[in-house]
């Protein structure tokens, strides 16, 4: 007989099939076991006798032949997709056992470190199962609305050749006899890619050696990267980053409904533009709002980027706000300057809920000018060579963007850590398992960075 | 004005129109200049006076305003989508130089190296561009049959505790104080994944550092993994990837024909099964044929895989054939072994025109017998305590496979290097450009493995 799934049940009224699955739980009521049967389609709920159930445990992965039969009214579950339908269990298959579970599964209350080292278990939970259900949907989102607007998708290298982007927080990769590096951002790429294709994105993994460690940074997370050529205004990348977002939370809406149930937030609804305002605009009301005065910083520290949003939420009802003309200073080597607001360029972030999301903005695309800006970026023109060639042979006005997934996740969830978005995230202590116990340090003279 | 894409002027005739892109070429006639002008869409003639294109060279990236108008008949240029209309120009801006190109880009004629020294500039040559459109297209394919078929689409971690599945061809990192490695596979956490949600994909970037130089390695290259459980015979999983091989060339043929028509090859056609056969009833019909006996050899030599395909041609008018049973020494520790044919795998290659593409099997389920074979592998068992821990809490009976998109391109496209399918190729002597010319080599006391 060939399997079906949980959910296929609830059309097979009065016949026989066979399920597999995990037992998510065994009740035991006067000589009748219920188990509830987990598949990737749902829960089903199989009835046995006390002697076909003998031995069986929570985990126990099961195949069960039997018929299935309309539950009575009262006995009806609403909470269940198969609410509606039961298995007469007649045969009972035991594929795998489990040993007994360090805690409970079903009502998972364990610490961050607990949730992380025993990840291949704690996947299996429901509400932990849907983060990552939600987070497919939303990479699927994006790749739609970036195909249906012409762009084209490749795949950035992920190994490079140099610490060319800036920043100390690179990996460093033995490469045969040579050095190389984990790539930090597809930017180089992108661009060299605007000059073949116009316009292309991509769902890369970046690599940032954090020295630290917070809630929202991690070694190694998902960037959904964009860039496209004959934009005539850098507005259009903020335009295309709406469009995204918004798309985004329409179709979790729509095809994770019942993973969002799960969680106690409301995705954000977009009503029109998303307010955009500049950097020191921002420093300024946070000035007026809390009296600590960080109108002389060249960024917004992270708590400005919160009372921002609490500003943008309580003006416009909007959990979004974009802050533009970061200074130059702040900002890589590529990015384009203002030439109406010296000092300040033609950048953006987008902040949802309090953290940054999204960061964009239009990029130089005149040789001369990209090379300048490399020198005085104290990096060397050779390592910049190849990049270099797209410019030489002709590149139109373009920009880009790159979000961050996991912290899209983290904060449309509510999450507390962006490692909770992370399937098996990665940071200075942990690859999997905890560093310190399955190495030693290296010696000081072996580290390099 | 509002630009629209080359391709959307065929609607536009006796318009007033704006379109951008690069100039693919000029020609001058008697006063008047023909610019084919490129864009993600497709090529347009415009048609100017010699002053308005003044200085105009190729790569030029432009801005042009003017009517578009319809070509008289005998001027109809059937090889372009927009061969039946041209655009008069009115106004022409430069958006952006080029230098004089080094060698000619419609008419690309140049080797391999050169070819990848400039791959910002030939990755602009029409033929070139189909190779990456047919790639992305394929990826694309493979993704809508997975989740066709309830598969789960996650993002395989690259940073990798130890150097777990065996062979020396790993790339080590510095990370932080201590050791940790490029992934060489996502195998583990596809196998942890299927305890989660039964059926997993996903397209990732894989790294072998590969001590040689061979038309079909990269050291940095883009698998096609998947991962299914509740098999009820390994079987189930050849079966799996004959449908997403067969949906990938329907798929091509309908949305890339045009691209496809480029190359002289022809896309296979899969009727019925692909033929299936044992690696040693392979090995005794190649002693038939070529009488070089390799019956004692534990694995196909690669002149092997050409003439075994040879033979499936030849005999079944497949480009195709299944190789399967290869020996437990030369499979990893995670394979199942055949319980009627010991010593031998249920595990399998799939041959294409005499180059595997993908390689698969059943895997091991049990927990006693994954850790027995780590010991057996001399690998150490604490490096496997978390992939284990999906074993530990139930784990159905399952198996996977992974393909080399590269490869397949190579093969369907009939290209000479693995290198041409590769938008950024990494491999010894290269990362972008040739390294010997970016970096000396290191010290051989800093160089590990």
């Amino acid at each position: 007989m060939q399997r079906i799934t949980n959910l296929e049940t609830i059309k097979k009224v009065g016949e026989k099939v066979k399920v597999s699955g995990w037992v998510n739980s065994r009740r035991d009521h006067g000589g009748i076991v219920f188990l509830d049967l987990r598949d990737r389609s749902g829960i089903l709920q199989v009835v046995c006798s006390e002697k076909l159930a003998e031995g069986i445990k929570d985990e126990y992965v099961l195949e069960v032949e039997g018929e299935v039969e309309k539950r009575p009214i009262k006995m009806v579950n609403s909470e269940l997709e198969t609410g509606q339908v039961e298995l007469k269990a007649e045969k009972i298959k035991i594929l795998s056992k489990s040993e007994t579970l360090p805690f409970d599964l079903r009502d998972l209350n364990v610490s961050l470190p607990t949730l992380l080292d025993y990840r291949p278990l704690t996947l299996r939970n429901k509400k932990i199962q849907a983060i990552f259900k939600i987070k497919e949907e939303a990479i699927s989102s994006f790749r739609k609305t970036m195909k249906e607007m012409g762009f084209f998708e490749f795949e950035s290298p992920l190994i490079v050749p140099s610490n060319a982007e800036g920043g100390a927080e690179v990996f460093h990769i033995d490469y045969y006899d040579r050095d190389a590096y984990l790539s930090q951002s597809p930017q180089l790429y992108k661009q060299i890619l605007v000059g073949v294709f116009e316009r292309v994105f991509t769902v890369t993994h970046v690599f940032r050696a954090e020295p630290s460690v917070t809630t929202r940074h991690l070694s190694e997370y998902i960037s959904l990267d964009a860039e496209m050529g004959f934009i005539e205004s850098w507005e259009e990348l903020m335009d295309v980053c709406e469009t995204v977002i918004k798309n985004i939370f329409s179709d979790l809406r729509k095809n994770r409904s019942k993973e969002l149930k799960v969680f106690e937030t409301n995705t954000p609804e977009i009503k029109g533009k998303i307010p955009r305002i500049k950097m020191r605009e921002a420093q300024e009301i946070i000035f007026k709002r809390t009296k600590k005065d960080n109108r002389k910083e060249p960024d917004l520290e992270p708590e400005d980027e919160k009372e921002i949003c609490l500003w943008a939420k309580e003006k416009y009802g909007s959990d979004f706000i974009l802050v533009t003309h970061y200074p130059v200073k702040k900002r890589p080597f590529y990015t384009f300057a203002d030439p109406e607001d010296p000092g300040y360029t033609l950048s953006f972030d987008l902040l949802f809920r309090g953290l940054e999301i999204i960061t964009g903005g239009q990029r130089i695309n005149e040789e001369e000018e990209v090379l300048k800006n490399i020198k005085k970026w104290k990096n060397q023109p050779k390592d910049f060579k190849f990049y270099l060639q797209a410019f030489k042979y002709g590149m139109p006005p373009e920009g880009g963007f790159a979000m961050g997934i996991e912290r899209i996740i983290k904060q449309a969830l509510g999450l507390g850590n962006v490692r909770e978005a992370s399937l098996f995230p990665r940071d200075m202590e942990r690859i999997d398992q905890r560093l310190s116990l399955l190495q030693t340090k290296k010696k000081k003279t072996k580290s390099k960075k």
